[in-house]
């Protein structure tokens, strides 16, 4: 099959209220996106949550992880593409590129997808998934960013909190994935935002939370311009990680 | 002038995080393609923000009614239709039709535009604006809601509090009109969404509120199923009303 086949591409516009007071495309947007175009490339080569959901499967991010030299600005055009680099049994990385309204890449994304059954929540065998065909849509597309990492926060001192609301839930009842994007983005004063940009940013899914959970913030500096974040609920319960590096 | 080439008409489909916990698009974002909608229709039409800034002028958005029989589906396809009802010295007024994917019409909405001065903050003519050419795009098709009406709110007890943050900000420094509806929206417990929806919601822009603006929400049951909203920031200034209407 051709590279061609295996890789998708699709157009966006940065939206006037989807950009921050710089002007620039938002995090949580550009993350909303990125699924979505996982979600547009999956269904069009017959593995997306549709077809999944038929024979009670369903994907999960585990891993997100995204570094840019550039967000688009307010009204520009740019590209997403994206495409399989692996499957293993349990778990698919699934990386993307950021395509200006120029054709530069601007910025490249990793992700980390398991499949689960969704009666019984466990993990299902991505390579037995509708006859391993999956597989053929391995792509050894460049993604020169690194890998997600591990993540650790080390403080037991929450630095916010908030409840889950209504606009947090999503079709399936949980807290939805771009959401803790946000909340975690609106920790850091707007100064911090006024001098410098996000330059890599990394999600560790770990579990779900539900409507009335109390989320917790943890936050660390772990050195100049980077932060761990982790999202705690009912002030046990690890349910994400992130990081979040700025330059 | 047809009127094919007064109205203009915008494709979407209700992608997976944008919709709530029923699966149904949020009225934050409906509320976002509508005056995106706005801004595509009268840009191509030359009225547009882009246009107007190089003259130093803006358009601010004063009121939104929508009213809806039914709200698109996770996945579905629908259709945003957009045209100017009326032009008056210091407003417009600008009405839409949401049509769902059989090409049925499920919802309408209304909305209320000034034009004012970048640097005066001043209204601006909008009957001499571009010589008068918004007016050739008056048209008449039916908007068969009700047009924004007064909302009071008596109550000095706030239900809820909160500080503008570095995602509630747009690019002009302002808490964004959409996020205003989301915050809203949240103060209703999920319960009255799993056995009722929003068949009309109002907002009246009152004021801007910025980053770290502590805003306070007071909230009235004026009737069975019909809540007004106040937003106030810093404990005195009205910033907008809400009339949330669930059947």
């Amino acid at each position: 099959m051709s590279d061609d086949k295996k890789i998708g591409s699709y157009k966006f516009i940065a939206e006037p209220f989807h950009v921050d007071f710089n002007g620039r495309l938002t995090m949580g947007v550009l993350g909303n996106h990125l699924l979505n175009c996982a979600g547009f490339h999956a269904s069009e080569r017959g593995f997306g949550i549709a077809t999944l959901n038929e024979d009670n499967y369903t994907w999960v991010l585990s891993r997100l992880a995204i570094d840019l030299e550039e967000m688009p600005y307010q009204y520009e055009e740019f590209t997403v593409q994206t495409w399989v680099e692996n499957v293993y049994r349990l778990f698919t990385d699934r990386n993307f590129a950021i395509i200006d309204k120029d054709g530069k890449k601007i910025g490249y994304a990793r992700s980390v997808w398991a499949m689960i059954n969704l009666n019984t929540r466990k993990p299902a065998d991505l390579l037995t998934l509708h006859g391993g065909s999956i597989v053929d849509y391995v792509c050894d597309e460049p993604c020169p960013i690194e890998k997600p990492s591990r993540i650790k926060v080390a403080t037991d001192q929450p630095c916010a909190k908030l409840t889950a609301k209504y606009s947090d839930i999503d079709i399936n009842g949980h807290v939805n994935s771009i959401r803790y994007i946000e909340h975690i983005l609106d920790l850091f004063p707007i100064d911090l935002y006024k001098s410098k940009r996000i330059q890599r940013f990394e999600m560790a899914y770990v579990a779900e939370s539900y409507y009335g959970d109390e989320l917790s913030f943890f936050e660390e500096e772990v050195s100049e311009n980077e932060y761990h974040v982790e999202i705690k609920k009912n002030g046990s319960e690890v349910v994400c990680r992130a990081k979040v590096k700025f330059v």
